[in-house]
């Protein structure tokens, strides 16, 4: 299939007034914090140890592992973040450490290629036997992903070695006998060894990736087979009565119709299904991502941009089940979102694929991180009332306040290397066009008709609806530029140097501009007003509320601008949504104020449960923020979804 | 303290058109039924192994404990449900049966008089070594009751020396060097202990009992001392980081101010504290019980009367956290919230607490149980979507139809000891008085200043207002009647001989007369009209619903009545609740109905999650039926609190 092309990330330089101060975060808070923890130099954090593992097994430290056991991949998401980041900003000492690191990896790697430090300092004897559970092949597809990733910042190869020994091992091990049936218990192996092909062209890396795919779901089921088998040591008590759909193997993926199981595990393994899919042209793996998307995003998707409604399991549950209170929506389901989206913008050329990218960027990916970097939220609430976030009950996974670091640290870095790679989300590129699918302020290079020109995009999006696209340098011989026009602008105006286009040509929600030798610039004015957004009726939670969005954001109600008990608050969606820049709220941010009213205590006491006391309630202005931007002020309550009067 | 006292079960025969399809039930149904169940001769049902587990242990058979490790208090439950049934209903068949068990259970008895089929069976040297999780305790006490049921309704008395011979033991252990500090982790051996003190005198059991209320919460705690020791045997996987607070251990109980933890436990406790309070006359211990009543009715019980917001740990959460689709509400918990309540009201002579022991009873207790008494509820939700009950999500613990019967199989014997006691909630007795608590048809033996005398209520009650009381054969010499006049009731009249009483003396919640010789009708007039009840604002969830209540009783609506997606109704509570008794539905109840309107699909799809699309709804009548009732049709939705047009 042809896909769009992603355009490198050295070639894009954002700066941008939304963005900026996230951005600058990951070099100078998230980079150098997490590698700290990584060695264990943080006292009030939880301990990493992950890279005293790699020092164990690779004999150079004695002691025990510690930690989860994919432990390992937190370092290589943070190599992964650090090339990124090193791509745009070219640091040479952030480059020595990660030579340094990448040694300790070749150090810690065995004689056949094998790389896990807990399974070479438990019991290597143990290495593959376990796949449900083993999280070998998981941590090998996030070093192959840093691998590829340092590479291209950098153009050493040392780690793509490295890994190209592991992958040649994986192969082999999943050709044998012994393994000849076994896929990843959890999927992300699939992500890495496509991008390994990519960046190696060795095609067995492509078919191994497919092979994983293609055994997934086969019947007898292999994980149930796996751990009957003599000397089979589970690690994870709770995973006993294993269920198929937890990893999405209870039925070949190219058959599954509805988004099941760990929702992270479900969105690496459909971006690898995209991935596979177009490279072999696989009409039915193209189609079952179209599917699996089209029942995530439009019966089990947050308007967040998360997924994910069961606390217990981490898990999608069914249609239309959205609960606000007690959900998981994991940052890294939304990133895996994110991922997913954007494969399939690339495949299909339609802008709706990235309607939900956007949405997961600006919402869910960004609140899973606290505005000075160093505080983090796995599970991403819609509501919160913070007494009742109580540990050792159903809402116990429910924190009102982020955590510094995790036992269980897989957003924290996943965080790092979404935001460090931010530049490539935003264009796509192909010979004679270039795609614009996000607008943030950046300057950036492409080649189109063999013709190397430069773009810079000023915008104050999402703030404010107007774009601005000017080609600098060379001028376009003749090319096209692809605008995405987002699914909840009703109004937009696009001018091509000052002239309005009357009827724009839409393919696929993208507005195409043929553009001459002698254009410049591109104005595109969008409608951001404010507007209220209700759920499908069929969302039980949701009935009779609204949500408040401009834009991709998605706003929300915080104790700290309101009173307490928000859910008490009805909004009055007769009124009009005011917004204005308040520039010393939270770094600067637009707020959004509503009529409405709100139920009293009248008449209430604190002893009396139930009455046939009537309702009383009060006029009240409403104050929404950003929904990404809650939890970075005092610990109060928060909500999305709003009570309407009706 | 002068405790009110408690009426023999023998003296009160109930037949009420609203309890008689339950107590018909206990002695048709759910004795022989769960009988069988024990002796594992029902093929579709759970394995319970219970008898099996005593022949084993008593040598007669051989083979393996099976079940939970507190699977004996099953068989315990059931003799005292039994023995209830034949103080009411003689029953040769029965009483020979329950005679061969207890050869059983003495054939089970060790030599040192302990009883218990788990250690016994695994590992003799284990016994009172893990008390937080062993249950043994717990399952003597269960046997304890079961001991002075049968001998109050039979007068044989082998059981209960079967149980001295336990209890003897249990003292002399629990004062031994080795077990100085010990005390149950599953409360409910007090109860036991304090009713065996009851029927046999012997003081030593009244002080055991006391002593483990006393011994609760000392620091360091028991429990956690216990686990750190050489050779503790784990019996729970999640125990592994015990929270004294899940067994009210995390403060002695005279400190205990807010209701936590598990709450079956929880109740147990109170109620011990209660029996042993007013014997000793222990002003803080009451005072705690009053402390932790006022918390648990006015904070933290649902309308239905049922108790425990978390899923998860069947535990209490926090003041005003009732989520009404996650909840755990445990029949069994509800159970013990009736006995403690009515401890209380015994003591304390003030109805409040009865106004609660019949919310209880008419709702949870009932809705436990299905109207075939076949299937039992454990769990009792104020709301359900059968889709959203998924195994393995966070509402796993949700069930949409009642179960036939359980691994873990406390609620089933504990309705049916409930329902076949049920003639002991209706009245207490003074030497000078007679106290009416409930309001159900039934003859009732009294003894009032040393003359016999019969009691004959006849009621529609709850949906008809009107009781009457009639003092038959011998007449009244100067005596008083208390009558209970509930919380919800607004308006109300008695006449005495047809004679008004003009302005009724209210002590406590109780109406008081003082009865001449010649009076012998007593006609008590409640308006019962249907109400709208609403919750305390400070309770999130309900904020902008109302309930629909008749009497005690909690309406809500089911799918079969109405259209499927329940919360997208709205009430008119300005428009008036009209009733009406339907013959042939649900076995004859009184149905509401209510004008009001439901948000309709109009202008969605099923592929639309989000969109600015207005609400649109249409006109609808809404019909109610009875809480308890839920479940017995159709597999459906259900929903107690409605959205309220306001």
């Amino acid at each position: 299939m042809n896909k769009l092309k992603m355009v490198p990330l050295q070639n894009v330089r954002i700066q941008d007034s939304f963005w900026d101060r996230y951005l600058g975060l990951v070099k100078e808070v998230l980079i150098p914090y997490q590698w700290d923890i990584l060695n264990d130099r943080l006292e009030d954090v939880e301990t990493s140890h992950c890279i005293k593992n790699f020092k164990i097994a690779a004999g150079l430290e004695s002691g025990e592992f510690y930690g989860a056991v994919f432990q390992d991949s937190d370092l290589a998401k943070w190599i992964e973040a650090a090339s990124y980041s090193l791509a745009v900003y070219p640091d040479k000492d952030l480059e020595n450490t990660i030579d340094e690191v990448i040694d300790l990896i070749e150090a810690a790697q065995q004689e056949d290629g094998y790389i896990n430090t807990y399974f070479t300092i438990h019991d290597k004897s143990l290495r593959f036997t376990n796949l449900q559970e083993g999280h070998e092949l998981y941590c090998a597809g996030h070093f192959m992903e840093a691998a590829v990733a340092y590479y291209r910042a950098t153009g050493k190869d040392k780690l793509v070695c490295i890994m190209k020994r592991f992958a040649d091992l994986i192969c082999e091990e999943f050709s044998s006998a012994k393994n000849s049936k076994g896929y990843p218990g959890h999927q992300e192996v699939e992500i890495g060894l496509y991008k390994m092909y990519e960046v190696t062209g060795e095609v067995k890396y492509l078919k191994q990736a497919k092979m994983f795919l293609d055994r997934r779901g086969e019947q007898p089921n292999y994980f149930l087979e796996e751990a009957k088998r003599p000397g089979f040591k589970r690690i994870f008590d709770e995973f006993k009565n294993y269920d198929p759909a937890y990893s999405q193997s209870h039925l070949p993926v190219r058959e599954q119709k509805t988004a099941e199981g760990h929702a992270v595990r479900a969105v690496y393994m459909y971006s690898a299904m995209a991935d596979v899919g177009a490279e072999y042209d696989d009409g039915t793996l193209v189609a079952a991502c179209k599917r699996l998307w089209d029942n995530m995003v439009k019966r089990r998707m947050y308007i967040t941009g998360s997924i994910g409604s069961s606390g217990l399991l981490e898990r999608f549950t069914t249609d239309y089940d959205l609960p606000n209170g007690s959900n998981y929506s994991e940052t890294c389901a939304s990133i895996g979102l994110a991922l997913f989206g954007r494969r399939m913008a690339r495949i299909t050329r339609e802008s709706k694929y990235y309607d939900v990218v956007e949405r997961a960027l600006y919402n869910t990916v960004l609140s899973g991180i606290a505005m000075d970097g160093k505080s983090f939220f796995y599970v991403n609430p819609l509501e919160v009332w913070p007494d009742h976030c109580i540990p050792r009950t159903s809402k116990e996974h429910i924190k009102p306040v982020r955590q510094k670091w995790f036992g269980v640290a897989c957003c924290p870095p996943n965080i790092a290397r979404t935001l460090a790679s931010l530049g490539e989300y935003i264009y796509f590129a192909e010979e004679d066009a270039i795609w614009v699918n996000l607008f943030i302020s950046n300057k950036a290079k492409f080649t189109v008709n063999n013709q190397e020109l430069t773009l810079d995009m000023q915008t104050n999006f999402p703030y404010e609806g107007h774009t601005r696209i000017e080609l600098k340098g060379k001028a376009f011989v003749k090319g096209k530029i692809y605008l995405r026009i987002p699914d909840y602008v009703k109004d937009y105006k696009i001018l091509v140097d000052g002239g309005v286009i009357d009827s724009p040509q839409i393919t696929g929600g993208y507005c195409v501009l043929e553009l001459e030798m002698d254009q410049r610039t591109i104005d595109i004015h969008f409608d951001l007003t404010p507007r209220f957004v209700r759920a499908n009726p069929l969302v039980k939670e949701n009935i009779g509320k609204v949500a408040v969005m401009k834009g991709p954001l998605v706003y929300c109600m915080e104790e700290v601008d309101n009173e307490s008990n928000l859910p008490a608050y009805y909004i009055d969606t007769s009124s009009k949504l005011l917004e204005y820049y308040d520039k010393e709220l939270l770094g600067g941010t637009v707020v959004i104020k509503c009529e409405g009213k709100k139920v009293t205590q009248e008449g209430w006491d604190v002893n009396q449960l139930y009455s046939e006391q009537k309702i009383t309630s009060e006029q009240k202005m409403l104050t929404f923020i950003p929904y990404p931007y809650w939890g970075n002020r005092k610990t109060g309550e928060m909500l999305v979804w709003v009570k309407e009067m009706l």
